[in-house]
């Protein structure tokens, strides 16, 4: 069987404790179907960063772009400034391999229950579309003034044709393959030179797909539906800051964030993508074995998919849904008393 | 009994159906308590975009600087850009009038149920207090490179030390008054100039209350919180655009959007404040006599609570609780078939 090179970092907290329990799922996957995954496991971190300054080394970049794919822990560690610990290695690697698309699929999984009322799975099934290279995220800024009473802080998004092209034509194609609906967040009403370029190139390209449905909501309104009727809800796209929050939100609707997955993938497959969960390192809870694996274990059926293995991919989440459904061997998030290790080797023998 | 001036705008869409209603219950609370309210309704809207190119006169902000309190419907209506209608007048007169909080208190009421499964009215209770006056909200920005494929989008984000500190003191003063916990949203791991100064003179703020319990919480996460926990939040600080997003979202786990007042409020009191209901225009029923007019007679609410009024405005509460409650008369949103003006004369009898 073939074999691929995959780059795992657990970067901090329970980044490590869950990755643990995706490798575990992962490799049976990989035996049950006739392929390998050769693992190279970085130990770039916050805890690494304390060490040496960095977060990773210099050449790191380097280092992953000859990898199949990334497996990605969570980084953020107290003590290290969020800007320096996701600026030193997370954005870096999204934006280095042209990672564009962050794919946030969020579904009601059985034997979990929504977080609203009355919802039922086939109510709650979408994905986020984030853009991931550019807009809100940018480094252009800084502070005027400093010290004096006047003093102030410039933050400048960058939207550029190409980025944002790119992302809504994704969105359109991917509604293609499901229910056919596409909803873009805007707020064109308070930001009115990035949403209204925004808007202006998602119905051009909107044209060009007289067969998908689409529509655009301001963002406010669009976290308000979530809420209120989130089975209107198909492919959901959006700019870096929106699809983040739209996506926690999404998840948090659904089974929580203990199980929604990510992929950081780009599309013309010219670089690596990698996938991780969309929880954080959630230090308090780190290493006491109660983390909710399903979410990086998900996260790694996204990278078997990448991969092209969609049967070792659809075994991973057939044994998730099995083991949640059975709902013996639940950690605590999901009302049981399991611990990270037993949740995860429940599922690898599920596969 | 004293006399109030008061400017009355109802705007566009459901705007003028529900502001109706608020007036109709604000007249019978002020003659039930002693006081008078002389309105002076203006007509600036979108129509009046489309007949006269400008959707207030010029000296608008002047004519309004008289008046005691202003009550404005909602702006926005299919065929005039949305950032135009509410740069023409919302914007303005939130920035004229230094209406630098937005305050969005949310409650789940009596003889509502909330979006989210086995909440009660006492864990759903908060208030967004959302910063009005600069932000990502802002002018400045751009088209680059217009028609090439390296077109590009910058749009600058202005935080003022003037502008967060006023916002984040408001927010702790008036923590002390209620459950006496505050949580800021931040987005320091994502927008490293904005928010890291919105955070550091949050903390700074902060150690002038020790009495106060405060939290910092990344947007994505908090809109999670929201959802999953949203009684363990009491007042929420957000810059404009998380606040907007927020409180939306808030309105959306209590009663809906139906039901949500908010305040713009200068509080040195130099200008006058203004009341709106969260909701937007709702082009698509207005007229039809469907619209919940409770957002905006609680709207109504608040603005006799800013002007002193304080039994009066208890007593418009008492009287939509106790309307809401018996459940005889409500409109389509909330299970009924009651219309707009049926709901808005049971709460004036009830005052
Ligand atoms: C209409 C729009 C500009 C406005 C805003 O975002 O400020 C509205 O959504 C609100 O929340 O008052
Ligand atoms: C850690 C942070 C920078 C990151 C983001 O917002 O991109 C995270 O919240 C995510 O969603 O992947």
């Amino acid at each position: 069987g073939r074999a691929y090179a995959i780059a795992s970092i657990p970067g901090d907290g329970i980044g490590v404790d869950v990755t643990r329990e995706a490798r575990k799922v992962l490799d049976r996957a990989a035996d049950r179907h006739g392929f390998a995954l050769r693992w190279t496991e970085f130990d770039w971190s916050c805890e690494r960063y304390t060490r040496t300054g960095s977060m990773m080394p210099e050449d790191g970049i380097d280092r992953l772009a000859e990898f199949d794919g990334i497996l990605l822990g969570a980084v953020g560690f107290p003590g290290v400034p969020d800007h320096v610990s996701l600026w030193g290695l997370l954005i870096p690697v999204r934006r280095a391999f042209a990672q564009y698309v962050n794919l946030r699929p969020v579904r009601l999984l059985p034997g979990t229950t929504s977080a609203l009322a009355g919802r039922t799975v086939d109510e709650l099934e979408m994905v986020i579309v984030r853009e991931n290279s550019e807009g809100e995220y940018s480094e252009i800024g800084g502070r005027h003034n400093t010290g004096q009473p006047s003093e102030f802080v410039l933050q400048t998004s960058v939207f550029t044709r190409v980025g944002v092209e790119r992302i809504i034509r994704y969105a359109f194609e991917l509604a293609r393959t499901r229910a056919g609906r596409v909803c873009s967040a805007t707020k064109s009403n308070g930001l009115i030179h990035s949403m209204p370029y925004w808007d202006e190139i998602f119905t051009e390209i909107a044209a060009g797909y007289p067969d998908v449905h689409s529509e655009q909501m301001h963002v406010d309104a669009l976290a308000a539906r979530m809420v209120q009727r989130p089975d209107l809800l198909d492919v959901v796209v959006a700019s870096n800051l929106f699809g983040d929050i739209l996506s926690d939100l999404a998840a948090a609707v659904t089974g929580g964030l203990g199980m929604a997955p990510s992929g950081n993938i780009n599309p013309p497959g010219e670089h690596p993508s990698m996938f991780e969960a969309v929880h954080g390192s959630a230090p308090d809870i780190a290493g006491k074995g109660i983390a909710n694996p399903v979410a990086q274990i998900l996260a790694g059926a996204m990278l078997l998919e990448h991969l092209g293995q969609l049967d070792a991919a659809r075994a991973v989440h057939a044994a998730v849904e099995k083991v949640l459904a059975e709902g013996a061997v639940a950690t605590p998030d999901l009302g049981g008393t399991a611990t990270t290790a037993e949740l995860g080797s429940a599922v690898a023998d599920a596969v």
